[in-house]
């Protein structure tokens, strides 16, 4: 796959600068370009690096000072996106089409239009599945699960029995929807496993990253909004809800029953207490761990997590400790000093 | 499925008030049950919310003030986690009953008297599995494992070579046991590998939640007592050992050789240092990291763990630290005025 | 299997002494070998254990003090090591030679020399595997994958597009390599995926742990280099580059971009933050969380992680802080009496 550069202006609509009408071969990052690359710079810093760079053309800003043949947007990246995307596997090259004879689909199941269902895959009875998805090899749909249309799932993900998946959803290798939540309570022999009988339910064009669970509800739901992403190895428990185009990166763990706005960004490896809500457009600090709610648009820090100047002013005051014990220490001699002066 | 409200009375031997007797379809959280619903209220908090419930009936304590129709029991929970049973999906619906005839089983394996073996499971040789087991899809039991009776063991979990587990487990989807231990020491040439060659036993009614992992041993075993409830994403590392009747929550890490006790109850995201041991009943409140060993009956929080009062205090005077500074500069200023004064 | 001490003296050229030759069935731990089992003993502290076991043999150093039956070098876990692999199940007997009749291998794929292929595995066209490599039972690898000699692939794992695995590499059960990135960048509907279309590549000797994530990079190569080891539960983002020889420990998160050196040593559950660099030879503490770069050689703990002797002065400090507060109270006390009385 390759493009002139003036193939790749018409075909995106944004207008291009330079004399030179170079070969794009593939797309890359600033750092790696090189002959046959496009690439991008967004600020003045990178646009600085671009001098030294051998890429053959770059995405840049309007008024940037540049001698690369280039496509010139206000927003660099978003163009280097749709660039990407033409560049990126046709996706029968990922899921092949058709249904492989391996797969054990029930008599019951309603998966008409369906792209491509992969070797091994299991569809269990009154599974239905909408036009346009595609799923890939040894991906389990468990008993009465629902799949909308144009979505994916990769390799190996399980869908436990009943929960619903939306329209345009990604599910990444090893996924897993709708396991148990974990509860239990104290019995006179030991702990007492409570069954969990509700659902998942994602809504459209969420994503969930590889080998993430996403736990069913007691009773009830648990829902992801639409537009989420979830990055890899997440976990979600049960009656969990979160609102749309939330953002939550790896590793975050977050407990029974807590809500999540829309719009909430949480960096990686955060931990959530259960039952807390976290308002629209929250911003949660990587590692953080939540002992309380959180209020619309307010960005928090640490264990337990506070506004986040504050915690950044707490560390910053932890560090000079050190300081603080020697200046006490020398106030307390002086003290003496002047005590036994006195 | 549904039940009058004197059926469910008499099913579970608990008595009534009310004089209705409606139809119960489903069970739900306070916060969710409409009409054909029973809900369930343990706090006097709780039960004032019932009074704006349109559930149709409710499990509440024998004094409660209560104008629903309802059960009347000291535990409420457990009246509704046994009403929960009820509604659960009957176990042929989760694992189809039978042999799937796409499962590959060796001929030295033992399977007489499994209820369900799904679709492309591999049963290795010597592989024995006992009465009333289920095995999902797509699940790896290795070269002689043994799996006790009554376990159920859902889709695409592995269990390598030589593991055994006991009666009434329940293995979630993902679940990977047996794998090697993390062990290596340095050599001339990079780290040099230590063959794990121990195992895995995981004791009667054990649970394992979705994707989480559990190392064999260098040598001898990594054991789980009986009773133990293991949540999501959970690592237990080679050579650990843990008690009966211990609640271990999401993305816990428990290193190498850890000893737990029974009883124990560990909140989400827990670490452990290797070599450590917990005593019986001992309580980690989640996030915490654990560098020495915990007395039976402690709780411990923090980072390095210590006394969760302990810890408590320690976080509130961090956060007067911007306070202290003022003080410590108000008490230099005085001291030098003080000084220029004499 | 078994050995006697002096064949097991002459296979690992390791000398002997004591008076007997007993006949070693087993390698275990020192605090659980018995009889029929070889142990080993590092230090002066273990050594005085010794005195109490009932371990039939032990590899001790050339100088201990020991009355069993003992091989003698000075470095006697690399000794035990050796014998552990001695004990070790055959491969074969952990992955079946052969290719299973149910495997799917496209037509285009090259599979020459392949040890063992187990059941249910499938193999993408133009997937290239080298001699002496075994795929275990439920293995995907997905179009274009190249994968090199004597590397085993345990069950369940998920290889994607084009990603690319040296010789003498181990992916334990339930590894997803090349997943997608988790990038976005906000637009006028919601979050807009960026397409991941780069690659992994996996150095020779790599190990990655059970249900571990390495995504793919957006453009370019994720790579983890020649002898780098990686445990359960770990995620590397897009982007990262690792150099030779590095441990990972479980659960740790890698975020986008980062620079990781040879030779470093990581704890469990670490965060990094995206497009950090650690030199060479970096130890990072358990559980820290890197918020800047980390020179070679430097060993860092806490979060944000600071040099590993001044994090634990500051949490040594911390706990004086109720001290701290008594102090600063006296001194403004004894100030107040002063004012008072001047």
């Amino acid at each position: 796959m390759s493009f002139r550069l003036s193939e790749l202006s018409r075909l995106l609509d944004v207008p291009m600068s330079g004399e030179d009408d170079p070969l794009i071969q593939a797309a890359a990052g600033l750092s790696d370009a090189g002959d046959g690359d496009i690439t991008f710079a967004e600020t003045e810093r990178l646009s600085a690096e671009l001098a030294n760079s051998s890429a053959s053309a770059v995405v840049v800003k309007p008024g940037t000072d540049c001698t690369h043949p280039a496509l010139r947007d206000e927003n660099p990246r978003a163009v280097f996106t749709r660039i990407l995307e033409l560049f990126a596997p046709d996706l029968d090259g990922v899921f092949a089409p058709g249904v492989h004879p391996s797969a054990v689909v029930h008599e019951t199941a309603q998966i008409t239009g369906v792209l491509s269902i992969g070797p091994f895959v299991v569809v269990g009875p009154n599974v239905v599945v909408a036009e346009g998805t595609r799923i890939g090899p040894h991906v389990v749909l468990e008993r009465g699960v629902r799949i909308g249309a144009r979505t994916r799932i990769h390799a190996q993900v399980t869908v436990r029995e009943g929960c619903r998946i939306g329209d345009d959803v990604i599910l990444h290798p090893g996924v897993v929807i709708g396991s148990d939540g974990f509860g239990y309570h104290p019995g006179a022999t030991g702990l007492v496993r409570i069954p969990q009988i509700g659902i998942v339910v994602l809504e459209d064009r969420v994503e969930v990253g590889a080998n993430s669970c996403v736990d069913r509800a007691t009773t009830g739901e648990t829902r992801i909004g639409a537009g989420t992403k979830i990055d890899n190895l997440v976990q979600i428990a049960h009656n969990v809800s979160i609102g749309s185009n939330t953002a939550i990166s790896a590793q975050c763990g977050i407990s029974g029953s807590c809500e999540i706005g829309q719009g909430v960004t949480m960096g990686g490896q955060v931990g959530m207490g259960d039952h807390l809500a976290l308002g629209d457009g929250a911003k949660i600090a990587g590692k953080s761990g939540l002992t309380r709610n959180v209020d619309a648009g307010q960005t928090v820090f640490g264990y337990p997590a506070v506004e986040i100047r504050r915690a950044h002013k707490l560390v910053a005051l932890t560090h000079r400790l050190p300081e603080f014990f020697k200046r006490l220490t020398q106030v307390e001699k002086a003290l003496g000093a002047e005590k036994e002066e006195s």
